[in-house]
């Protein structure tokens, strides 16, 4: 199954706020549609936006009518901006209009020649992504010993990707292929519920056994001995900082735990998820809206005057993570030397 | 306003699943109702159980018709098991029932005598809640400093006991009552979302400013130097073991997360809440229902067929607690000689 996808020349994904009562197809028709359902959450995940974005801007390049072939990339440019506006953390977004805009401009010739390279180009990230996934999944399935229970935040499975394998989950996935016996405690996470909804969908589709906890749980799992690895994806790393990760909000109070209960800490995450180019204090945070919190299937669960503050992400230091699982191998420390080898 | 309260012979209660949406008043008749609103959450808190089950054994009492003493007793004794039986965390349903068998105990003389003499410890007992609430706030108000910000999880407000101050929340009451800027964050605390619904709605009546976050939020939070305080309640605190603290899931996260940013950390308690007897071996930690995790506002959060785990309290080690906040003063380590004055 595919979380998003090129088809007809429009642009098609999975509506994962309706997940897991509804899995339903939405088709996207115009770079707006796509902005509107990456900040929505109807697609999540660094690399599934990544290849949504791609798309999107393969959407783009099926929609301009432009003549000359510099009004055609500037339409381009324009959706690559709207599309990098709607969630300031995830560096997928930016890494993936990057190398479009790239194609778009090493493409010399009629804007119909461009048009389809930079569709060709967007199909083909999508499918590599998958491919990348699952190498992810051959380096982190090592991990895995026979019997481990397996905590995870959020989703970061095939949801969060373009499909099949997804980047945390995909160590569990090769290492369940492979015969072993694995569990796993999938945080909740509030407030969108990414790891009930999604996660807990994902794996017992494929038949690992999963327990769903509240985020407050995962302490007392660990201080049981229930945990015997953590792993979690990432929306940026930091590359110029020797590894911070931001991830989903949670994340970071996982990792101060799982150092407190010697539970490793790993990051899975594709070297695109890598940011080479900013540094730490360049982090934006994006902070998400009230109702996120505040509203559970169309009810208030607070006063409806209450203040909340609801950042999306949250940063997780170098020196809590054991390593990096990414599609070119692990990376253990240290980081800021060893992080080098995933420059593109 | 009370959370509840003895009126023309029932015991009537807020029905604090239905906050904040509704503020709606239920009125028990038999133990049996009783038992099921402590059960099902109508009322919680453990100061706010303990009187609960008082005021349940002046209803059995009220309801008893046996003639002859011993069979009144029995009566009580029969009812004290029902009321027992429904949350096993929390000491101070089994506090209270004592008090109250033993009163019965010590009352020669007709089951009228008894009757009248248990109504009235019942009563007396839910009166003195309050007060004991506003000393643990006199006591708390002095580790509040202008400006702060104080971050807590769950409810430990009046809705958490008899009325009008709780125990977390009075220190940070009383402090604003003493005009102290206190600002609060308030952990919305799942599954049950006490944070969201009953805190938030309580310090917003007292004019008090506060904002909710997801639970995973905190450690970001206070990573960012937003929290310099942190006061929870408890259910139930081992003196035995030194001061192990058995409070809503969650608590021993924000502990963990509390020591690594030096954040002080408090617990606010009345003596009741000390269990002298029980060992930290003995404590029994309430596994609750699937459905309380997976369903939210009548909808399905988790594929229905999904498994969770879903521990209602989890515990909290001494060594992470700063000092304990009761009626009879401020208890600091070491603990397991300090926390001796507080024995009845």
């Amino acid at each position: 199954m595919k979380t998003v996808m090129w088809k007809n020349n429009r642009v098609v994904m999975i509506d994962q706020n309706k997940l897991p009562n509804e899995l339903e197809y939405v088709t996207m028709s115009s770079i707006q549609d796509v902005a509107k359902g990456i900040k929505e959450m109807k697609v999540r995940g660094a690399p599934a936006i990544g290849v949504t974005a791609a798309l999107g801007l393969a959407l783009a390049a099926y929609n301009s009518n432009a003549t000359v072939r510099h009004e055609f990339i500037k339409d381009l440019e324009k959706a690559a901006e709207i599309l990098t506006s709607t969630r300031p953390t995830a560096v997928n977004l930016f890494w993936a209009t990057e190398i479009i805009l790239n194609e778009a401009d090493s493409v010399k010739g009629s804007p119909e020649k461009v048009r389809e390279a930079v569709i060709k180009k967007a199909i083909i990230m999508a499918e590599e992504d998958v491919k990348i996934n699952r190498e992810i999944g051959e380096f982190g399935a090592n991990l895995i010993d026979d019997g481990d229970t397996v905590g995870t935040v959020c989703n970061a499975g095939w949801l969060a990707t373009s499909g099949e394998y997804g980047t945390a989950l995909s160590p569990i996935k090769v290492a369940h292929e492979q015969g072993k016996k694995v569990n796993v405690i999938a945080m909740e996470t509030r407030p969108k519920l990414q790891g009930a909804r999604l996660t807990a969908f994902e794996l017992m589709n494929d038949g690992i056994p999963v327990k769903v906890i509240v985020d407050g749980a995962l302490g007392y799992c660990m201080s049981k001995g229930m945990v015997d690895k953590f792993i979690c994806g990432a929306d940026r790393i930091i590359v110029r900082s020797g590894g911070h990760v931001a991830n989903k909000i949670g994340t970071y109070m996982t990792s101060v735990l799982a150092d407190k209960h010697k539970v490793p800490f790993y990051v899975a995450a594709p070297s695109s998820t890598f940011d080479f180019v900013k540094d730490l204090s360049e982090l934006v945070i994006e902070e998400r809206s009230k109702n996120e919190i505040g509203i559970i299937n169309g009810r208030w669960i607070i006063p409806e005057e209450a203040n909340v503050f609801n950042p999306a992400f949250d940063v997780t230091p170098p020196n809590l993570v054991k390593a990096f699982i990414t599609e070119k191998g692990m990376v253990y420390p240290p980081f800021r030397e060893q992080l080098k080898v995933l420059k593109r």
